[in-house]
């Protein structure tokens, strides 16, 4: 099958990265023996003659268990008292990773935000970092440390203490990885960023629908992104956006075990053949309206776009269709009570005055979206079609579909949605061993 | 009874203070319930119109928790990580306290070490508090906040985490109080530093001991560091030292109740007439050596006690009398291996060649020292008869005696440490309704 035997890694001419920050997540350092396991592979690491940089979360359920302490105080706590409280989570793993490395003989330094200079934005329980100070940093690598980081945490230009929200350890992480990748005069000569979980990495689709679904050596940024839902149990995808910005290559491979995990990088490497389509995902619960006989002039289509957003109803994918000046109108949302879509574009006509066009909605019918994704497709000719017959092949009927650059969604009925998934995935040589 | 009535409070001349620290031990937040009950107290002190600074220790057990988990991953933590590591315990509780109180409508924040600027020396896990940078406390102040401080840590100049030892956070406590007093232009008329724990105050001798020893109105900071064991589970002597030094005065009592405490002071208030004892103690497990017949010549005596520090052996009570050239000596040591001591004196009297004299060395008898302490004795005549007189008429054998300006010891048989101290206290009236 095309596209498959691409995604094989060339391991002669793998790159070697100067400067190595990893981030290990919750359950990667759960308790003392899992510290001491995440140790014991930055030591192996150190060996290999990289910088380090290691970001750590809180341990295991330390970050629910503060959070209902802080309940139990406070119904509404305030938010800078529990950025203070959550931030102690990281420093206790960084502490006792740095202990960890330390007893094991190799030089370890753990920092906080405070020491890290790690400025943020004012906006307490979901800051973003605004800048990070190198000079501690680069002295302690100077010096051979493998820095210790706290993730999830940084400080207002007052000296308040802020958290990141959630997925924050991820953005730490590539935070630093994307300030070190562009300081003046670096130590190193190139910078990766490793996400280290409980998952082995990016599949080319959801591993527990699809059998055999393909680990992915390589997969872009912007892929990446259209691929957020295979990427959800691995990465955040804020991070992977402050990644693609800063041109960070990201590699995320599982803590447990020594499986080859996945490169999130700006551009597939020149060697590998782009393949066609990366992955195929599927968004359930989305709920597809229809309007009809939309009055073409006076601006009527925007309105109900506007009125929408002022229902707080967000909109995922849109299809318009005008035919003799009415325009038919269908749009998903996800998570909103359709009696709250119904009443915000009926108001809407009725200011609009619409009603002689003989204007109506439909009640909203649940369906699923299909996506697949790959950044060859614009260079590929007939890829919507390939998508679309093997669809029809597998008796799936397409609602509506939309198409961008380096995606092709297409809304089935929910109960179809496995069986799109399925011939996508067959038809684009993602699931191993399928036939080659 | 003399002393007893003198120590009774005037209510109505009791100080009005503008600046008030105050320190709650572990386990007076060592539950969120029991922080609620901090916040309420805090709350109503705050209704009085008093400044606030509260100083908490980490919740409960938490301190013993993280030393554990560090000695999960190292055999010897790193000081420098485990000060990282320990910190934290006291950011919760302080961040906690602090939305407790914001919950009550009480104006409240939380200040870690970082962000008041708490320098200490560079020795981890026992650092000394060298300068506290008032600017951001004031600025707290001034906007009617209660700044609630995290106990028991610093940072160094170069901005590592340092913790204080045991007794760190009454130290913290008691180091503001004293930066604060004697600050220029301060925004209060008058310091005191409050230290909360489950116990209710300094009584004249032990209340587990003496049936109805009398709690303590007043004691002098001098009298309260000999008289150390009787704060040892209230003040934190090293404290009391800073408080000492800098005329700091201090208010013990408990967080539990509301039953009046235990002022110590520099001096007690003019219109309390000074008691010839304020309190009398005990020290168990001590062994009492005695050596015969050193001759006075050549240093021999001196070199003892060389020889016992290189052995690190402490010393307590020495006595000695010299009588026709020879030099007896009578020692105590606490937690002292006798061989080792017997060891450390016989080398010594060899290498001064004192076999001539027929020198010996007792094997060491185990004794108890009894003290009564009172500023007010070298004011007053016959206190040491007074004393003698009431161990004599309880048929108490004195083995050895040592006084100070405000403070009689005497060594008895550990059998006859009880009836000492309940002779002494009797007969200078340090127990409630006795007599009176």
């Amino acid at each position: 099958m095309a596209g498959a035997i691409e995604r094989e890694i060339n391991r002669d001419i793998e790159p070697k990265f100067g400067l190595v920050v990893q981030k290990y997540g919750g359950s990667s350092v759960a308790t003392p023996e899992k510290i001491q396991n995440v140790a014991s592979r930055v030591e192996a690491r150190v060996e290999t003659g990289a910088k380090m940089i290691v970001v750590v979360s809180a341990m295991g359920k330390t970050t629910d268990g503060l959070i209902a302490m802080a309940k139990q105080v406070s119904q509404n706590p305030f938010p800078r008292e529990m950025d203070m409280l959550l931030a102690t989570g990281e420093q206790v793993s960084a502490a006792l990773l740095a202990m960890a490395l330390l007893e094991r003989g190799v030089k370890a330094v753990s920092r906080n935000a405070f020491q890290l200079g790690i400025v943020t934005s004012e906006n307490y329980n979901n800051a973003r970092i605004r800048d990070i100070d190198l000079s501690r940093l680069i002295r302690d690598l100077t010096d051979n440390s493998v820095v210790v980081v706290t993730g999830f945490q940084g400080v207002t230009p007052d000296g308040d203490l802020t958290t990141l929200g959630r997925g924050g350890s991820d953005t730490s992480a590539v935070a630093l990885a994307a300030k070190a990748a562009n300081a003046p005069d670096a130590l190193w000569d190139s910078v990766v960023c490793e996400i280290y979980s409980d998952v082995s990495g990016i599949f080319a689709a959801d591993p527990n629908k699809v059998k055999g679904a393909r680990k992915l050596d390589y997969i872009t940024h912007i892929e990446m992104l259209e691929l957020a839902s295979l990427g959800a149990k691995v990465l955040h995808m804020r991070s992977v956006e402050v990644a693609r910005r800063y041109g960070v290559t990201l590699y995320c491979a599982s803590t447990f075990s020594e499986e080859r995990g996945t490169y999130v990088v700006k551009e597939l490497p020149e060697w590998l053949e782009s393949p066609v389509v990366t992955g195929v995902t599927v968004a359930r619960n989305q709920i597809k309206f229809v309007v009809r006989r939309i009055p073409e002039s006076g601006n009527a289509l925007a309105g109900i776009f506007q009125a929408l957003a002022v229902a707080d109803v967000n909109i995922d994918m849109i299809s318009t269709v005008t035919d003799e000046g009415l325009s038919y109108l269908s749009f998903t949302t996800i998570d909103a009570a359709a009696p709250a879509v119904i009443e915000a574009v009926s108001s809407c006509m009725r200011e609009f005055e619409c009603g002689k066009t003989g204007w109506e909605i439909g009640n909203g019918t649940q369906v699923a979206k299909v996506s697949a994704v790959g950044d060859g497709m614009n260079a590929t000719k007939g890829v919507a079609g390939r998508a679309f017959s093997a669809l029809r092949g597998a008796n799936i009927k397409m609602l509506d579909i939309s198409t961008s650059d380096i995606n092709i969604s297409v809304l089935v009925d929910e109960s179809s949605a496995d069986s799109a998934v399925e011939a996508l995935v067959k038809e684009f040589g993602l699931v191993a061993n399928a036939g080659e």
